[in-house]
């Protein structure tokens, strides 16, 4: 039986489970540690979900999440800081520091990538006190170019550690997640540098399925079942320094089909194989 | 009528075109440039080909293409490096000293993209002297990062000219497409580098079209189509130096289905309109 240790389960990997579910087949499963989702976060109510993840003796290791703060408009831009504040109190209630952000894409008929990177650098800083009177870190994701887009305008680790780097660690950081910066030619610097500056606060694992999928955002896989060198990538964050939990999260519609029980049964054996001998 | 001096097609873009007819089309157009495919000079033959293009009157802005040199065994090595000779000696026949490489993803199977990238350093190192003899530039394309693992370990311009930089400028360079860069966060520090270093030896467009085709080649779609900010690359390939033809190539079963003559006429305007403003 591996070491489940540091191992979390992100919820989005049984899709379809309601928290409740989630935290039970976690409990079940042996997982100390879950990552959560605002939206099964407010289905179930924010006070009654802290209370369920503290009763089961779980941890949250993250909130998903946060950001699309690249509105060109007043309006936009307003309704964007105020969703992150909410995301903030929530994330602090949850007994999570870790909140995932996914910064957004290009507004609508737009294509200045520059623009859109600035107006996120601003909000960021906007958002920066009100995150540390929570006590929360506001965690930039780097999400794969191909959704550069209509996701995130931050495709490198490097990118995102600049953006970080005018806050102090503990209130900026970054998330790395194997399908997204797994192809970029300067990852192990882009980890050792993250590891120096004391900034990764997550480490999500899953696999980069090919072909793409024909909803390119399912194109995640567990595990073993994609290009994804977990080997490498594991080390370099170990030796980055990192002790924190390793999240699985996975969109894959085929995965959402399959029993929650027997996805992570899956999760725990690909993890044992490939993710936890590189973790010291 | 705008000024097409710079324009060529790059006759994927009307792939059912025999290599004939894709060159009397690039004449009634009055597009005074082509990029050229290998199967298609195939089917007409070497000798031929080259004496119908020179016969219309047209430049050979390049071949498309070499590489595909990762093969992690002696005899799929041996069988790249022959084939790209054999491209060499068609460039040169063919009166261009662009040969285009796309240098290949990972062998089945196989995770390592550092053991990969190294293998195709090694590569072009071995190919350098022939392509030499022959007048002939290796020009590595960087692809977009979706297709690392199955098409191209060289994702971004900083790592295609780390690999070209043991190289003479006249022996190795790069070219710019795109659709393959346009959300770098280097792209600016890239593209004044690769000019710098004069190692520009072409500038492909074509756009960037969401969502992502279900075939991921076929995204790429006509200029204006898609998320590309043409006015800002194009700025930055002109402050870099670049003075050679701009090829228009476009992967798209759309676009494909079309007639020729009106795929021509419409990237015209498109160049006309989105391109050209910005080349002094």
């Amino acid at each position: 039986m591996s070491d489940l240790t540091r191992l979390s389960l992100n919820t989005a990997t049984t899709k379809r489970w309601t928290l409740r579910e989630a935290v039970d087949g976690a409990v079940r499963a042996g997982i100390p540690s879950v990552g959560l989702w605002r939206d099964r976060v407010a289905e179930e109510g924010l006070t009654e979900s802290a209370r369920l993840v503290r009763d089961a003796g779980l941890r949250v290791s993250s909130l998903c999440r946060g950001g699309f703060l690249t509105a060109a408009d007043e309006a936009g831009a307003q309704a964007a800081l105020a969703d992150n504040r909410a995301a903030i109190v929530e994330a602090a209630a949850l007994g999570t520091d870790a909140l995932i952000l996914v910064v957004g894409g290009l507004p609508e008929g737009d294509r200045d990538l520059a623009g859109a990177r600035a107006r996120v650098a601003e909000r960021i800083a906007d958002l920066v006190p009100f995150a540390r009177e929570h006590g929360v870190r506001l965690v930039l994701e780097p999400l794969h170019p191909m959704y550069c887009a209509d996701r995130a305008v931050i495709s490198t680790l490097a990118q995102a550690l600049d953006l970080a780097a005018p806050h102090p660690a503990e209130q900026v950081a970054v998330v790395v997640d194997t399908f997204h910066v797994h192809w970029d030619p300067a990852l192990a610097e882009g980890i050792a540098r993250a590891g120096r500056e004391n900034r990764i606060a997550s480490y999500q694992v899953c696999d980069f399925n090919l072909p793409i999928a024909r909803d390119a955002l399912l194109s995640r896989g567990m595990m073993g079942d994609g290009v994804v060198d977990f080997a490498s990538i594991t080390s370099m964050i170990d030796a980055a320094g990192y002790t924190g939990d390793v999240e699985v999260e996975i969109f894959n519609a085929e995965i959402w089909d399959s029993p929650g029980d027997q996805v992570l049964s899956a999760m725990i054996t690909r993890y044992g194989d490939l993710v936890l001998p590189h973790l010291t």
